[in-house]
């Protein structure tokens, strides 16, 4: 989220960001993605389009925020009652969406109108946030476990790394193969 | 590089491309990215607009193309006598020419402006090519050595996922870590 898209919430200023969201989604599922302009958007959101400028720069930038709120994953991973088995889900699933074409148009609208990288920041947070669930919970029940960075190194980034520069080189086992490689690998003293 | 832009080398095709590439690189050298308008290139370029159009599709793609390009390696990696060295060297140097702004701006570019992945793709294929190399190399020094997809899983996918999602969160040493850990792991069984 850009800091000219921080807002009070509850404010005028979150009605505003939260009426604009819903504009973008609404006219992007009503006719496309061609329809997004600035002045189509305002005009939904029953703003100017000056405040759209004013706050978002352009539309690159709005959309962005927008696609990094749908990237937020809505609750916490599942608890399947084992690390490899909690992690191998969650690197699944994370594949799945992230590779579908509109996991993969979230990604590239929020990479691109993210002049400062906070976006991106944003997306990478919530995948390391989901892995600290599945981690913690394992060194709950007295498993050895990687610690995140480990973890977001040797299975998020290739899975990523994969959907943004090799697409048609992901195979259904892939998750599996990292999360059993990073689960191997030695554990490094604290 | 999308098949609109593909030429016969030493065609009119060919020519045209050049010329519409270099238009592009000297508009940005002099007056910077926000000069570059299709018709301002096609002007500079001795073409019309319609040739841009009909060729690129659009200005995205256009410097998706051109990104490409300034991405490609000038040079086989350096020898400097070890696989470990060797493997050093070139991540260090990814690393810093991939996180530098116009490396950043690069990577940008060549992902927004490619609808079917292919300029991707291509990026991939270079920073393959020049792993291939360094391992060759070492095989034929009788060096135990990984395979290309290990080292692009687990040196040249983390790299690049910091460079794009976690920026600030790179540190010189980075490049020399991943590059351990991966001629530590056991090399699998062909």
């Amino acid at each position: 989220m850009s800091p000219k898209a921080m807002a009070r919430p509850g404010g005028r200023s979150a009605r505003v960001q939260e009426a604009v969201h819903a504009a973008v989604r609404e006219l992007e599922a009503e006719a496309g993605r061609a329809s997004l302009t600035v002045p189509a958007v305002a005009a939904r959101a029953g703003v100017t389009p000056s405040t759209i400028y004013r706050r978002w720069g352009d539309l690159h930038e709005l959309l962005s925020d927008v696609a990094v709120e749908r990237l937020r994953p809505e609750e916490p991973p599942a608890d399947h009652g084992s690390l490899h088995t909690d992690l191998e889900a969650w690197a699944r699933q994370f594949l799945d969406e992230m590779a579908s074409p509109s996991g993969r148009a979230y990604i590239r609208d929020a990479l691109l109108g993210d002049p400062d990288g906070s976006n991106a920041g944003q997306c990478s947070a919530y995948a390391a946030d989901q892995i600290e669930v599945i981690l913690g919970r394992a060194t709950g029940r007295g498993e050895a476990a990687p610690d995140v960075e480990a973890v977001m190194d040797h299975v998020v980034a290739p899975m990523m790394y994969r959907i943004l520069f090799q697409p048609g080189r992901r195979t259904a086992s892939y998750a599996d193969q990292l999360v059993q490689a990073a689960l191997a690998a030695p554990v490094p003293p604290d």
